[in-house]
């Protein structure tokens, strides 16, 4: 653990992973892979290879109570398209928000009076260090998307119950999308909890 | 798509990306980057960087209606323990149903007498061709774990409402485990329906 940052799942025996050595394994004009060394609780060493992320958000934009904003678009590892809320990676030294406020705007047209952070998720701990933040975007108004080059997406207007019925059939297997779609069923729209410690799962973001 | 793939979020403009080359950058012992070119909408070209992954399954063991057998383990990408659903890679040719009965046996000790296939998802669809198969396991009897040399976890047992609440307050932050959790509560445990077609979303798994 980075120094300063509690381990919020401690409780239970201490199954830490020692850093014995660290490196840049790949790194491509988007993604950096590493490889790390690791000393094992029993002693013994093992290899760690992860893809490093600055971190990223997700945008639940609603036009009202039961209407959202999504996005429809070709993601090529999978080679289909997939229909997600808006989201984008963080740029270096952004808050969050920022990126929030300026990946709706970009990618829907669409700029918010009313922002909500719901929760911090982690996609794929076990070979990545991405982090994604909720945030759900109320008040809406639409003034103009700006995409950037080379990206293409459509933007649809989903009731909340037309989504649920599409997520439940199988039309939409994004798993942000889906945390996103359910943690609003399940837990509503307000703040994040003052409990909840966003620090806890800072990592180093390299 | 590969010939026979139905591409079923087709509806809307086809933004597809065709493949102009497609190479391995990175082979390591665990993961693998390829680095392929694309021609996109415009006939301008791109590259695209992804981790190819053989796909995995995630396990709800339920002990009863109100009771679940999860794990806590070390993540090493995110530098710290994590609460979350047993789940493992599927080994080149098995079923998806028999990852999830090895799994669950090797890591928790575990076997089920009743099994329900729930959803597919895809939790990476920005850097991997990852799909996710949630399976749930009810019936269990404990006839005894066999981690694999070098895995550590501890076996846990928390009710339906401690992990809710655990999620809610950001205890549990694990995408997948946060998806599973929040799918039962939203949609029951009931059988994958008919009309989700599980090939829809098979890609080349290279």
């Amino acid at each position: 653990m980075p120094a300063g940052q509690p381990d919020t799942e401690s409780a239970g025996r201490d199954l830490t992973e020692a850093t014995l050595s660290s490196s840049v394994a790949w790194q491509g004009a988007f993604l950096k892979v590493r490889d790390d060394t690791v000393r094992l609780p029993d002693g013994s060493h093992a290899r760690r290879e992860y893809v490093t992320h600055p971190g990223a958000v997700i945008i639940v934009p609603m036009l009202d109570d039961n209407t959202y904003v999504l996005e429809r678009q070709f993601r090529y590892p999978l080679h289909r398209h997939f229909i997600e809320f808006p989201a984008g990676k963080i740029d270096a030294g952004e808050p969050p928000i920022e990126t929030a406020k300026r990946e709706l705007k970009e990618e829907t047209g669409y700029e918010a009076g009313e922002w909500h952070r719901l929760a911090l998720t982690h996609p794929c701990i076990g070979y990545s260090n991405e982090i994604i933040e909720l945030h759900v975007a109320r008040d809406l108004r639409h003034t103009g998307a700006a995409l950037d080059a080379g990206e293409f997406l459509d933007v649809i207007k989903m009731s909340r119950r037309e989504l649920l019925a599409n997520i439940r059939s199988g039309l939409v297997t994004d798993t942000k999308t889906v945390f996103a779609a359910l943690w609003i069923e399940q837990f509503g729209y307000g703040e994040l909890k003052p409990q909840m410690n966003p620090d806890a799962t800072g990592v180093h973001r390299d």
